[in-house]
């Protein structure tokens, strides 16, 4: 089986939300698993002298009507939610502390925290309503919020966070294919191209 | 006959070089003409706060790496130019002068102006260079020289370039149809899908 796909995300990037939902059926069609890695996009935007989408002039006006488009479009729940962008440390915490157990639960986990911050516009900020989610999902309640506040587990998304820009990453959502770099949701096609392709 | 599509772009864009030579083939499938528009995108970054792609850390190596590849996908010669990105006053204002006699000559002249830059990676930023890729083309050039000096014809690119920025362009290629904006070569697929459509 070919290596995986790296897929890059932040809980609170709206582009991320159109991309979560595609990428493991694009990749198994080329049978390729996905590996997922949430990280904080507020230092890759310091990185690289960027500020979130919404806050820029003119063009966050264009993003927000983008972001209703390309849902109705792909036929999504889309609310835009308020406060935004957020913080999403709690979830990119307890992402990581419920993959290393199994991490197809924490692909559903991701994916469901996206439904309720994108798809019903409810506040993923506080540790509380990520444990909301994981608890409907069979998730330990307590186990999770002790979790995101271990210092252990905080390191782990800095850390994760770090190896990200190292791999130059800068976006969200991004994808890395044998070391091939792609970002944005409107290069779904291109990673599906290269995927069959094997490069060009 | 619809409405047309009006595409803006500035010559010193490498993303819409990859649109230039589409844009025209796809709107027609869709008995659709396209009015072409040229601006600066000097005034447009200074309005969104934005900084040249290859200017950006880390957001500049990736886009290189990424015109490079579109250009492999597309099979479109591609040489990265040096200077880069350059002021394209003399190739902006030539086009308007152009195009007020005959619109389809000066597309001509774009398309021509696009592949000495970024197909041949030379240097289009002086009236001379300008003047010899438009009498390549049977343009006047000595009229064409005339003109890029003249007031008016400055004016003409300022003016043309403030009505894009109203008109909410803020990057370049930038499509509008029926009002509805799209940013960016990578979504020349979502323009057709909304001619198609007509919209959802």
């Amino acid at each position: 089986m070919p290596d995986p796909v790296d897929f890059y995300f932040d809980f609170s990037s709206p582009y991320a939300y159109f991309a979560v939902t595609k990428i493991d059926e694009l990749a198994a069609e080329f049978d390729r698993d996905v590996v997922w890695h949430a990280f904080m996009l507020g230092p890759a935007f310091k990185m690289t002298d960027n500020a979130p989408l919404i806050d820029q002039p003119v063009k966050g006006n264009y993003c927000a009507n983008d972001w209703a488009r390309l849902a109705r479009f792909m036929k999504l729940p889309w609310s835009m939610p308020d406060p935004f962008p957020i913080a999403t440390l709690a979830a990119g915490r307890a992402f990581y502390w419920i993959g290393d157990e199994d991490r197809a639960l924490a692909k559903r986990f991701a994916l469901a925290c996206f439904d309720t911050y994108f798809g019903r516009g409810e506040d993923i900020t506080a540790a509380e309503k990520v444990a909301d989610i994981a608890e409907s999902l069979g998730i330990d309640r307590a186990g999770l919020l002790e979790a995101v506040a271990d210092p252990a587990v905080k390191q782990r998304l800095k850390d994760e966070t770090q190896v990200a820009l190292d791999a130059g990453v800068f976006g969200s959502p991004f994808f890395i294919i044998d070391g091939e770099p792609f970002w944005g949701a409107d290069r779904l096609w291109m990673v599906k191209r290269w995927l069959k392709a094997g490069g060009w």
